[in-house]
């Protein structure tokens, strides 16, 4: 599985989580094979042969990228785990010059955790039956469809006014919590949430949110070994968003972290599989702790370990639980405070580039300043690095040190919803009661459960520190396909149903040598600068056109002679293949614009391992089919047969 | 120039100094550009499409790199410096949507910086004419040719018996030092050094060898901003390798390193350009310090940075110098000792990994642990890793802390050099007197200009951390050429010499589809699992070979129609390509080899930027054969050209 000896590990997902894996991974000698679009921000910092181009979504990408990997572990918890499951029942088989094997990569954390996870009402369900005292909110399941107006009013008699309706699944992308401050709330909550699983929560005060990171390693046989818990931090979320982490937290004293570090250890010691999980809590007014949820993997509130445990930062444990190898027994900071300041794009592309400037330019005895960017488009809101600032001073001492960088965040916030109307931005409300504009600290008492906004009720924490927000940019042209007249359209029909069948992005032209020379000169010209791979060039009688594109382009040029009026396209043909030594064209049969098209994805199939695939899927389905006629064939003879393909014309 | 508003960097080298340099550069958002092999420890660690495939000593590809960078740097000193000369002079031409402009991309460290390093003998004259009082050993010009002799009894006579005879120029690549031991020696001396050109340096005792590391900064006008100086280190050489480096030295006193660190950076300052350099010097018994030799670029001995000054490592430091980006004025260490360790590749090529998994499980509240590994194949001697490690204590308990490690680091090397015979290892003698298997710290005096072994006299010092000294593997073949017959071979000639000329690896074979079916299909299904990107395939008459062999793998086959006895190849044209639908082949013209590779080179070159760089070339020459062609037809009249084409037959 692995090249040169080094291990592969399978990542579902490539978003800066995976970038920071792997940025972890590289010196350590391990290879991480990503399953993401092209171009994800993970796939930039580790060059491999592995990685895999599609979506962490698709059960066929999934088993491929689990063909080439010795583990398989994920970036973020919203993925199928009905694969996964079935990939650690059945293994995937894979080919190898011994024939065909089952193969069975360990997938770490369990699909078991990540599919708990993933309803947020069983996952701390899972944790108040879990017999060790871990401390939820109060909840209610709400019945779906004619049910749910009945269980919303038990909610109400059960918690009181305001509480909490919130979706059990898939928060992440846009749908979300409802605060429910009447009954007059119900109808318009139910509306707001649709048919998705709900439950109730009750309205819990808080002063704090606390995260602690756990690692969490068991043997081979599922039996736990130890939960190990990096220091508390204090976490602050704005819009939503975790904004700024700080570790220690400000205000706490450290008997209270150390109860935070034991809980979040508890909790994670309930669950399967082994990796590092955050564990997301609530400090209320009476000094308890709440726990609010978990997230399976390396979380925002951990980057800070990157500089402050550089021995074992979360993604190097992640690397180390996921592949068994040695974790400490303890996990002791090497400076004395931290912030971690997220950088969020602001209201311009550039509004960053100054705090970036002021992190590369900034040097302090008593203060470190680390810079990372995730070479994402810039976007508001969107999460494109962080800034981790290490102290050899006092948490309070390091955010007077830190001033200039948290005043600098907070007026790109500032200028972001400023200029930012509500309806471009449905995810962006408080998760806290702060007020938009008053993003300091916030010293009285909140709520546990989160918010309703005056606009939406959508809420999308975390998923943005992973692939997840990313939007797949709109596929560009790889082949271009262009012909002599648009009476040759009919012909290139075929190929272009191939093209979208094999999902190859592709751009269409007409360009005559004869009577556009010029155009075409130029379409040829350009075609390689565009990122065009391969260009299909359909033309008939005199059919000039392949050829005259080809002295113009260093790409390969596909040619397809169209059947003209006379000479049965004999004249296509041969004006397209017998090219002068020095320009070729690859020359395919009369009229026949699939095999173009099956040529061009066979081209792309040599340096885009998923298009190769494909093409081998193809080739055995055509097999298939053959194979079925002939028994279909020798089934019915001969004559029964021609009656039915008459019939079928 | 730059892909997202990222500033590029290109990188002449891309070992395992590139490789650190990358992953220093990925989080701050930094493209780097490396020039060198494809598989080149640097390009694994950075996912750019800005790599250029090629020797960072072939001046048309250091001209391809400039054309896609912001700014260009070096990872080694033995680059062409002519060619960057010329770029800073005049420029690269650069195709861009208006036109051809010419660009220039800023050179840091300076060509002359590095063309005066390239020559050992210079580089010492030039820092004691600075008039900066730096100490160096004396040396003498060695006249070459007949001369030779007379010179070298100057010197002895100057500096008594015994002296140093080392080449100038070029002692990475195996060529090097001489012990001349008295006037016998000055013969058999001068036969093993050959024409290169030489000097003579005065003997010096010395007790220990220390390093510096120093930024320079300057304007963009040359004028010099500062020079700032890591803390001195220790460093330990045995069989001409730097292996082992302590922060700081042991019993170096305090105002010792002071006093290092100045010096170093006065011989910086008398140099040209930005970046990181590392000054190597003696420590004399008479506690005096003489100046080694300096290296343009980030060194094994400053690997530590990266965890002991982690907010400036010597790698951040080479990217803000180079990109004018603001430095610390003081290089104050974050931990209170360092030791580095270099993993080099032992007797087996897994003679290292007890010592990495005692790396990856070794925790300890005073010692923190970083392994850092290459991803380069193990071969003995060869600089496959390093592992750093930290204390929070003096130097003299980090190192015994450190004891597993050094004990393990030493018996690896014992090992090694046991199991080596002396003829395969050329290169590897002893720097320093110690014998070979007493790698103890050495406390006696040795001599500051090391070395004559017992078998040969090269020394190559320092070259193998970076990529120079990596072999380039015998390429894998991208395409196959297979024929139905060898009397198909004669018309493939011209195809294989173009394949030659762009310097494709192919693979060749004979594949009959009537003759050797069976073995036909093999080639064919397991072609794309070789590696192999394109298929040419070449037959006459009923020539089936090239379809067959696409129903037979998902890659892009190419056929040669090959004129057979009867028909005129017109049967072998119609047989290849008129394929049903569902299989394609790409047909060229009747015997036209030549546009079958020329077609192959185009395929790779949509995803090899070089080759379709290369096939630009082609296209270009092709044109311009014919423009001067057209001259000479224009010149000469028709009759008289006719006359000189059939004289030319």
């Amino acid at each position: 599985m692995s090249s040169e000896g080094n291990t592969v590990i399978g990542l579902l997902g490539g978003g800066q989580l995976g970038r920071m894996l792997c940025e972890a991974a590289n010196p350590l000698g391990i290879d991480i094979a990503i399953l993401d679009e092209q171009n994800a921000p993970a796939k930039q910092a580790h060059n491999t042969n592995r990685h895999v181009l599609g979506s962490f979504k698709d059960p066929e990408r999934i088993k491929e990228l689990a063909a080439r990997s010795d583990y398989l572990s994920v970036e973020i918890e919203h993925v199928d785990t009905e694969v996964l499951e079935e990939i650690e029942k059945n293994g995937v088989q894979v080919d190898t010059k011994d024939g065909v094997v089952t193969h069975r990569p360990p997938i770490h954390p369990s699909w078991k955790t990540i599919r708990l996870i993933q309803d947020k009402y069983l996952q701390k369900e899972h944790f108040k039956s879990s017999g060790k005292g871990i401390p939820i909110a109060e909840q209610i399941a709400i019945e779906s469809g004619d049910g749910a107006l009945d269980s919303l009013k038990e909610a109400g008699e059960k918690f009181g006014f305001p509480f909490m309706l919130k979706a059990r699944k898939g928060s992440y992308d846009g749908r979300g919590n409802y605060k429910i401050d009447s009954e007059d709330d119900f109808e318009p909550a139910i509306k707001a949430l649709g048919t998705l699983p709900l439950y109730a929560e009750k309205w819990a005060p808080f002063v704090k949110e606390l995260a602690v990171m756990v690692i969490r390693t068991e043997d081979n046989d599922g039996n736990l070994r130890a939960c190990v818990a990096y220091p508390a931090v204090e976490t602050i979320h704005e819009d939503s968003i975790c904004t700024k982490v700080f570790m220690p937290p400000r205000e706490v004293s450290e008997e209270i972290c150390e109860k935070a570090r034991k809980l979040a250890s508890e909790v994670i010691s309930t669950l399967w599989g082994r990796g590092v999980f955050a564990v997301e809590m609530f400090l209320l007014d009476d000094d308890s702790l709440m726990i609010n949820e978990v997230a399976p993997r390396p979380h925002n509130s951990g980057h800070y370990t990157i500089e402050a445990v550089p021995y074992m930062s979360q993604y190097q444990a992640q690397l180390h639980a996921v592949l068994d190898l040695p974790v400490p027994e303890k996990l002791i900071p090497r400076v004395q405070s931290s912030i971690m300041l997220n950088i969020l794009g602001g209201a311009k592309p550039e509004s960053h580039h100054n705090l970036s400037a002021l992190a590369r330019g900034h040097f302090d005895e008593d203060m470190d300043v680390y810079l990372h960017l995730y070479n994402k488009v810039s976007k508001p809101g969107r999460k494109i690095g962080h800034i981790t600032l290490t102290g050899f001073c006092s948490i309070e001492e390091l955010e007077a040190k830190a001033k200039p960088f948290i005043e600098m965040v907070d007026e790109i916030r500032e200028e972001r919803l400023g200029s930012t109307s509500e309806t471009l931005r449905p995810t962006q409300e408080s998760k806290s009661p702060t007020p938009a504009k008053s993003p300091e600290p916030v010293k009285r008492a909140s709520y546990a459960n989160a918010v309703k906004s005056d606009t939406t009720n959508h809420v999308q924490p975390e998923a943005s520190e992973t692939s997840e927000e990313e939007e797949v940019p709109s596929d560009k042209p790889l082949v271009l396909v262009t012909m002599g007249s648009d009476s040759d359209l009919p012909v290139l029909k075929a190929g272009l149903d191939i093209l979208r069948e094999f999902k190859v992005p592709y751009a269409l032209d007409i360009t005559s040598a004869h009577r556009t020379p010029k155009y075409m000169m130029r379409v040829a010209d350009e075609a390689a600068g565009k990122g065009i791979k391969v260009i299909i060039a359909a033309a008939g009688g005199a059919a000039h056109l392949p050829g005259m594109i080809s002295s113009e382009t260093p790409l390969p040029v596909i040619g397809v002679p169209v059947k003209a009026t006379h000479l049965d396209g004999i004249d296509s043909l041969l004006s397209i293949v017998q090219m002068p030594r020095g320009v070729p064209t690859a020359t395919v049969g009369i009229n026949n614009s699939t095999n173009a098209a099956l040529l061009a994805i066979r081209i792309l199939g040599s340096f885009v391992p998923e298009y190769q695939q494909a093409m081998k899927k193809y080739q055995i389905e055509m097999e298939e089919a053959v194979i079925v006629k002939g028994t279909k064939l020798r089934e019915a003879g001969d004559l029964e047969y021609l009656e039915a393909m008459k019939s079928k014309k």
